[in-house]
């Protein structure tokens, strides 16, 4: 980018003009990318490891999504590969829970899941936003069919047990009035000249036109119940067709009463870059990622692998392990190189020796704590109900959110919802501290204070406790600004013959994408280092 | 609604609570929707034709959505039903356009079109809004498969000649932006104390927080470049994972730029109630809906039939029809009672004998003129290139829009965009004159000032102007405000034998809930005069 930088803005377009007349279209947008007219991802696009590796060998230890993706490309620039892995399963996090899934937490509780045919939940990542490129890529290159994910639902419920007397209310309603008034007053300063010296005049009468389209104002730059105002918050009464058609306008929620509810605190969701649309998942359950790797990589694995330790000298790699289905017993497995992806939560209490700096950091990230709990109902109520199709609702309730599926819209039968999700906080440590079936009972009755219809039509759920998860102890590495600073680097670099990689290795924690491109940022350094050797 | 409308809030909520503890929740749930705590659909549910119509008989005039509900209904309820149809094939305008398919216009032009197998585009309608229960209780009944219908993308553009060197700009730096200039403004009047009178003290409190956190606004209530504003407008460059991820803001579009550019236009399609999350489309096409119909009600329909009389007395109605595969001739269909759909531009042509209310009416109406455009190109450029999946690109240029396909997202292979979308203006008049060929070369010259790659990828088109369209010489029914309060009623009451059902018999016109909920109006009245009578 920087060749370009000093660059004025016609200047700029003036070589994008003449790039756009020698070269075709696709050069012209590699161009606009590297002047920053688009920005720039994280994904550099196919990793290339050029040069011959000459035999050397590569122990990956974990069948994540960073395992995998090493395992992928190392294998087919010409490394030996063997990957341990301690579930008996691949994918790590990347987990789909189904109706005969039987699952046991360190503690020692075991659930089997009951729900029907056909139906799931997913107990960790769950969603892909579209400028996950690296994710995206892999999906298209394994063959993983995507679907929209909905995140993003007017006309689901922010619930306050505290405002409109605990009433859920549809987020379009408080979006739409809160933009409303906020038009309105923004306006009416401008109008009484209040806004002098900070806009000019000029900006001000544009600013006027602005608010009143953006705020669905009326000539008055008023936000009233109206006709107008309901074809962006709704109506009490739809139009319809004939002689029973005419519409009554929805009466816009007062300023005062969004404002001491605190509902305005989860519109921001409807913001964020990691939430906007269009997000996706896989068709099926967001195991069919981990799974379409697999098919890829899976004759690498080796399961039922519990690491104890890992020792490095100039030579190689050598990891003790243990099979944990036959306990007690250990193995060995050693390579000339090894690219660890297990969880510091983990890592921290294996034997590892690599230098102080990478010792520290692997002690210095805590991992996030979070719960799921999904839930089957005997009906989609959600949709025949309350036409919420997809999304998420809020509230202050420990649940936190309610989640409804993205699947089979519109379709008579069972579902799924996902019944309480919490991160971090004390809501989260308190479901943590449950047994699985109090987390599933609980998550029913503070929904029920959302949807009525949870007490008739609850059938079973299952729940994870990621601080009760065997693999990870934790559901994702919560890093400071201050432990970023200064443990980051050290966590990244090659340390001798080993290199971490994972979404604690990454800027984008808990996302599949920062596994992803931690693994290619890792082997891309260590197949250098190779060649180079 | 009524009888409850004076209790407070307090009595009503004691009321739900009496009606919970002592019914089901659907018993709940019926009880806040009269009471206006949900707001009031236009569908009332499934249609209730109770009583013995003893053997009447009805000709239904149009095999559109409106005409095949009524057949479906009344066949069901009892009656011997009827349809004439002017096309070859059912649905009317729930039409969609596949490789192979040729069609001609009031000027003769015929198109054949070439795209390949899986690709379509819809030149009618394309849409679901949540909310149009009608329309999605026949898609379930009737079997219909849903998808989301990416109406809102974030990362789409929007696009003025005149704004930004008519370089597009991503929705959510604008969208973004521009709530956070006005959070910024509007903070620091209410700082200042500017707001006094308007806001009580404690309210500007809570308004400030909220404006935070609506806005991304910092500490000091600034809207700036910030890995804060970041992580809602999108970055320079993404956070990414090892080494190399360290991300770089994105720097604020000015205000003032976003107000001269006139780009804030636009962002009311994010607000629309007809355009909110979570909106649908059939699998495969819209016209799986008019499919699914014909399915049921096929067997019912004579097509080719070109109405040119319809004559009532007080025995009956009789219909005189060409079949437009046999010039010349002409034919007669008789029944005691005659729903016809027929759209009001073509009604009007024709020979009725109706009271001089409804023929007034009927000559009422102008109807819309929109033109669509349908072009496939060799490679889903728009998402490989600029991470558009779904949704819609809005310009100043006159194809007004760039729709996005919502189907097989981060696949491989050809697609087909909607290149030009007009409704109403000198645009729709200017593309309705062009030949179907020009119109295809316009939309693909204006779309690559937005997407470049359009001058290499571009493969082939087909296009429709609705006022060009035989079957309804227009697009759908354009009331005004003024037409309705003369004219309305008169449209939709029962006229001797005969009454009027169709999108322009209702308060949804363009949409097929309206086409939908007008049937079912028309014919729930039309068979109380049969069991009354």
């Amino acid at each position: 980018m920087q060749q370009y930088s000093q660059l004025t803005g016609l200047s700029r377009r003036k070589l994008l003009s003449l790039i756009g007349m020698t070269a075709g279209s696709a050069a012209m947008y590699q161009a606009m990318t590297s002047m920053g007219l688009a920005s720039e991802s994280g994904y550099k696009g196919p990793v290339k490891l050029e040069g011959d590796p000459k035999g050397a060998s590569v122990l990956i230890l974990g069948s994540g999504l960073a395992g995998m993706t090493a395992a992928l490309e190392l294998r087919q620039a010409g490394y030996k590969v063997q990957i341990l892995e301690y579930n008996a399963r691949p994918g790590g996090r990347n987990w789909t829970i189904r109706g005969g899934d039987s699952f046991t937490d360190i503690a020692g509780a075991t659930q089997k899941c009951e729900f029907d045919e056909g139906l799931y939940v997913n107990p960790g990542p769950w969603r892909i936003p579209y400028h996950h490129n690296g994710l995206l890529a892999y999906c298209k290159r394994l063959g993983v069919t995507l679907q929209p994910f909905q995140q993003i639902n007017h006309n689901a419920f922010l619930h306050s047990s505290k405002g409109f007397g605990g009433k859920p209310q549809r987020i379009r309603d408080i979006k739409t009035d809160f933009q409303g008034h906020v038009s309105e007053l923004l306006a009416k300063v401008t109008q009484k000249g209040k806004l002098e010296g900070d806009v000019t005049k000029e900006d001000q009468e544009m600013l006027l036109e602005a608010l009143k389209s953006w705020g669905a104002l009326d000539s008055d730059y008023s936000y009233k119940q109206s006709l107008h105002t309901s074809e962006y918050r709704g109506y009490e009464k739809d139009p319809g067709g004939g002689l029973t058609a005419v519409p009554v306008p929805g009466k816009p929620i007062d300023l005062s009463d969004i404002l001491s509810s605190g509902l305005w605190g989860s519109l921001e969701n409807f913001a964020l870059y990691e939430f906007q649309t269009t997000m996706f998942q896989p068709v099926g359950g967001i195991d069919m990622i981990g799974k379409a790797f697999a098919k890829e990589v899976g004759d690498l694995i080796t399961y039922n692998a519990k690491v104890t330790k890992i020792a490095q000298d100039d030579k190689g790699v050598t990891v003790t392990y243990e099979d944990t289905q036959k306990p007690g017993t250990t193995q060995q497995a050693s390579a000339d190189w090894c690219v660890c992806t297990i969880p510091l939560t983990i890592l921290s209490q294996i034997e590892i020796n690599v230098g102080a700096p990478m010792q520290a950091a692997i002690e210095a990230v805590p991992y996030a704590s979070s719960v799921k709990v999904g839930l089957q109902f005997k009906r989609r109520f959600w949709e025949e109900d309350d036409l919420i199709f997809g999304g998420v609702s809020y509230t202050d309730l420990p649940i936190t959110q309610i989640s409804y599926p993205s699947t089979d819209f519109n379709k008579a039968g069972k579902g799924v919802l996902l019944g309480c999700y919490t991160w971090n906080g004390p809501n989260s440590y308190e479901f943590t501290s449950m047994s699985p079936e109090e987390r599933v009972q609980r998550a029913v009755d503070y929904g029920s204070q959302i949807h009525p219809q949870y007490k008739d039509e609850f059938e079973n759920g299952v729940s994870w406790a990621w601080h009760r998860s065997p693999f990870t102890l934790g559901c994702a590495g919560d890093w400071t600004d201050e432990a970023r600073k200064e443990h980051y680097e050290n966590l990244c670099k090659i340390d001798g013959r080993i290199v971490l990689a994972g979404e604690h290795a990454s800027y984008i924690p808990a996302w599949m994408e920062g596994a992803i491109l931690s693994s290619l940022d890792a082997i891309t350094r260590l197949h250098q280092r190779v060649v180079a050797g």
